[in-house]
Order: C-alpha cells, then sequence, then structure tokens
C-alpha cells in the first residue's frame, strides 16, 4: 500500500542494475494513464414535451477589472467571489446556450464565442459546436437560431471555423431593437473610440458573412410554437429573454439577466455590472424576471450559469438564491 | 412562425385530399427526432495532481415511507422535498460513485447498484459500469476498489451482469468492521426475519461471488498513497469516509455521511435516517466531517449528492448549506 516507498524501493533496485527480474511485474505497473479531459459539456431536461439539451461552450477567466461592478468595491466583489468558492481576483466567465426540440422545430437559443478567429480562448471556451456535435444534433437540422443579443458570446457561434454560417438551414431571429442599435452607422460613429465599437464592428463582421439574412422579432412574439420573447433591456438595448411553455410546464431561459460572474447579481440584484449599458434598467429587468420566476415556480435557464445552468430562483434578503434543479441521470 | 395554425392549414389540406403539392416541401418537415437519452454521466475535476472522474449510478425513486426520518414528521420531510424542487411523498434516491487516478494507482471508491439481478431498476440505475465505458476508463485497469460500507448500492457493482468480479485485476478493500459486522453468522442469525437481514444475504451473495478475497483495512488507514479511511460509523458499525489529500489540495469522499435524500440531513443534521443503524453515532460522524471540511474549506464529494456530487459546505442555522462547487467545462 506504501506506494511511494514501494516505488523507491523500485527504483533503487533498478540504478543498482540488478535483481529487477525478482520484482513482481505487477509492482512495477504504473496506474492506467490519466483522461486529462472534459466529459463532453452537454445535459438534457424535459420541459413538458420539450427536450432541452443545454451544452456548454466553456469558460473565460480574465483579471478582475477595478469596475467590474460599477456601484461596489472590488473587496466587496471578491467577497462574494470567494463566498462562492472561485478565485478572486479574476472573473470567471461561463457560457452556456441552449438548443430546443419542441417536436416540430429544433432552436438554437444563443450561439457562444465561436471557433474562428474571434474565439476569446481557443479550448477553454468556443466549445458550443464540438459539444454540439458530441449531442448528437447536426447542425444542419437546426430549424431556427434565436439571438438574445449582439455581444460576440452570444452571436460569435453563429459562423462556423471557416466563418460560414454554422446552422445553414436554420432561420436566424434577432431582436429587432438589437439590429436597430448595432447595425445603425450613425450609432457606430458615436461609439467611435469607445470600448463598444468593438461590438458594432463584430455585429457586421458576423451578420455579414450570411448577407445580413436574418428575421427581426419584438417583445411579446412567439418565435416558435411554446418559444416566446420577453423584452428585458438594459445589458443591450433589445436585450431578450424567453418562456418556453410546453403543457403545464414552462421555464424562463434568461439571457444575460444576470451576466458576467451571473452569482454576483443574483446575490445582489441592485450590482451595476460594468458592461450592462443601461444600468437602471437593466436591474428593473432582472428583478421582473426573477419576481415572475418565484410567483410562478418555475426554473430558470442562465447563460451565465455554471453548466448545466438550470435553477430556481428564491428570495434572500434583499436579493436572490439560486437551488440547482436536481441533476436527473435520466431523462 | 405560427407554427401550430400553419399545422393546422397543412393537415387540412392533406384531409381535403388535394393541393399537397402546393405546399413548400420544407414547410412540412418535422423537427430532427428528439434524442430521448441523457448525457453519459461522468465529470471529471482535479484534486492537486490526483484526477478524479465522477461517475453517476442513476436514481431510484421510491414512495416515501412514514419514518424515512426516525424523528421528523412526513409533513416536515415533505417541506424540506419541496424546497428543493423534488417530488413531494417520494424518496428520491441519487448514486454518485467516484474514480481516483493518482498517477501511480487508478482507484474506484464505491461501485453503484450493479447490473445483475439485484439491481434495483433497470435503466434508472445501475449506470455505473455504461458510464465508466463511457469516460473511457477500462475496469480491467483498476488497481482498487475502496468499499465504504456493505450496503448493496455500494458493493453490488463490484459484480458484472454475470455476477463476475467486475473489476478483475483489483484489489477489493474493506472496511474490517464491515467485514466483521455483515459477515459474522451469529449476527445473521440474530437478524433473521429483520429488514436487514437481506443486507447479510446479499453481502455473503457479492463477496463469495470472488471467494471472499479482500483486504480488510481499519480508521486511518492510508489505502493507497493520498486516500486515507476515516471512521465515520452510525449509518453502518464499520462505514468509513475518505481524506484525498494530493500536494496543497484535499477534499472529503463522504460516503453516506447523508444518506437517502442527503439534502434534509443536511440541512437538519439531528435527523435521523430511518436506516441509520446507530443513529446517534450517525448524527455525530455527520456533524464530525462536515465541521472539519468548514474548518479546513475543502470540499466534499456525496455518494448521495446530486452528480457531479462536489460541493463545499457552510454552517445555516442550526444545519447546513452546501455550495455546489462550480461545473468546470475544461480540465
Amino acid at each position: 500500500m506504501n506506494n511511494l516507498s514501494r516505488r523507491g524501493l523500485m527504483s533503487g533496485v533498478a540504478a543498482a542494475g540488478a535483481a529487477v527480474a525478482l520484482a513482481p511485474a505487477t509492482t512495477a505497473k504504473a496506474a492506467a494513464p490519466a483522461a486529462g479531459k472534459q466529459a463532453p459539456g452537454y445535459y438534457r431536461h424535459k420541459v413538458g414535451d420539450f427536450e432541452v439539451t443545454v451544452v456548454t461552450d466553456g469558460k473565460v477567466v480574465i483579471p478582475l477589472p477595478e469596475t467590474y461592478v460599477a456601484n461596489a468595491k472590488k473587496d466587496a466583489v471578491n467577497e462574494v467571489i470567494a463566498a462562492n468558492y472561485l478565485p478572486t481576483n479574476s472573473a470567471t466567465h461561463l457560457y452556456t446556450p441552449v438548443v430546443i426540440n419542441t417536436g416540430s422545430k429544433l432552436v438554437v437559443i444563443d450561439t457562444g464565442l465561436g471557433l474562428g478567429t474571434f474565439a476569446q480562448s481557443k479550448g477553454a471556451a468556443g466549445q458550443f459546436h464540438t459539444n454540439l456535435a458530441a449531442s448528437g444534433i447536426d447542425p444542419k437540422s437546426v430549424d431556427a437560431v434565436v439571438i438574445s443579443h449582439f455581444h460576440g458570446d452570444h452571436i460569435n457561434g453563429l459562423l462556423d471555423a471557416d466563418n460560414k454560417l454554422a446552422f445553414p438551414n436554420a432561420e436566424i431571429m434577432v431582436p429587432a431593437a438589437e439590429w436597430k442599435q448595432w447595425m445603425d452607422d450613425s450609432n457606430m460613429s458615436k461609439a467611435a473610440g469607445t470600448p463598444v465599437e468593438g461590438n458594432y464592428k463584430n455585429s457586421r463582421r458576423v451578420f455579414g458573412a450570411f448577407g445580413n439574412k436574418v428575421t427581426q422579432y419584438d417583445d411579446g412574439k412567439e418565435l416558435v410554437g411554446g418559444i416566446k420573447a420577453i423584452a428585458t433591456p438594459g445589458h443591450t438595448p433589445g436585450h431578450m429573454s424567453y418562456l418556453v411553455t410546453s403543457g403545464p410546464r414552462s421555464m424562463i431561459v434568461q439571457s444575460d439577466i444576470t451576466a458576467g460572474m451571473a452569482f454576483l447579481f443574483v446575490k445582489n440584484p441592485d450590482w451595476q455590472l460594468a458592461f450592462d449599458m443601461d444600468k437602471a434598467l437593466a436591474v428593473q429587468s432582472r428583478k421582473k424576471i426573477y419576481d415572475m420566476a418565484i410567483a410562478e415556480k418555475i426554473p430558470v435557464q442562465g447563460f451565465h450559469f455554471p453548466f448545466p445552468g438550470l435553477a430556481y430562483v428564491e428570495k434572500d434578503g434583499n436579493g436572490y438564491r439560486l437551488i440547482p434543479a436536481t441533476w436527473n441521470p435520466t431523462l
């Protein structure tokens, strides 16, 4: 059992160049090699008759910016990070798109950081397409891709590694208000030299790659039978969440109601993420969605929640607490 | 977009026996078929240099017994079940063995409900071997199987579907106190006609299938370099947990410190699970392990936690609360 001393003995014997044959062969056997890689990141659950496949796109860890939360000190932010047993002074960002098979349509909601040159971290993120393949879903069979807003972690995965449309047979559905915001030339001119300028350019890059062929939608639109858009502006002007309903069961796909490190804003819903564009409106949309989830006792699927990203919401003091849905080993 | 009315239209057209060819072929296309099955249930994480593969054995749901908790009313139990968004009046049991590759040994800790006639629920449970195969681990390469105690959900998976030893090259390590309890004929005689009689018989069935060739161990034993037994009696007389240490990192493999629906006893550590054999001692062992996890800020891997079963522990009033470790999409 004392493996270390046994190994020491063995190497000593070998070094002496003698008597190696006396050691039983099994003693020298190393363990099977470590696998060295994570399991494919997909998970299935049902909402009524709908089959949901949650697919992780991976993670990106960056140094924690000083002003990650516009209205909280870095120390207070680090305290909540530590309470979640994640590395302090780092922002750990997780990306969790979903695919919904309604029985008549196969629908992707948001697409991750993509595979091309704009993937922020090769391997660690941009895993959506790999994990989608592992789940057995063929991108060619996707009928619709619904985009919640035009940040790169939601739209870049529309393109494959060759910058072609990754879902060649899908209708691409985008919020009309997002299209208006990001594809408008005068808005882009005004943003010249600011940090958001890149987002205007990236939106043009992505949608331009397939000739801007999108269907625009507004608040309240039933995009596919059972999947309805709910305007939740603030994070971006046209940001959308979704109510997914099949029979008596529902869930909310929250998109970026709590973004970045979502747990910070679950616990402190009044905290303002630095890159929420209209911060007060983002807080309002956040509370609207979580209060709805609590009132209706329906789970929330969160794009920036840790995989598999499905949780119930409860009030907790001035904020909220997530109760992760119990992993179901069967479907 | 209005899929339902479009479908209504289509079927109306077809019923009229006319003009079907006028409808574009794509309109009638059904979605890709649902996958209909869950993702393979394994997950990897590191403890220092050790690679841990958590492998779900599945779940078994039974009607909630009146006396599931010996010292709490069924209503109080149902209240905690509801707070965890699981079906009330049911006991949802989840099984989560682990495999640890220390770099020099490949070690399985506990084995699930097995594949043979004693698997309690074909398909839903007894998935350990299937998911192990999915994870790429060959049972022939397992060097040691460590058993925490002799309940069927921990030992039955020692055997394959033909009731042969499923890990043909492994040393089988069992708590000496468990061997003494369950393999003793006078103990079995005294249990005749009681609910635990079956456990004596099952222990003989399982270990007898490979000629009772086991290595017995006691409290404090380092079973394999970095994996040390901690006696945590109560659930059964020889019940063991483990401290796993590699470099500066550790975790506790708790086994059945909280068993059945573990969350009940995490929240209410003084509650006594009906099938804890020495109930007061089980409570004592439970608090010892969780207080140790809190003091050392190390995660706990729980056999009856929902997959992937890795969580940090915090005090919460008179009980504890689990903070699930954040799913890592990379290794």
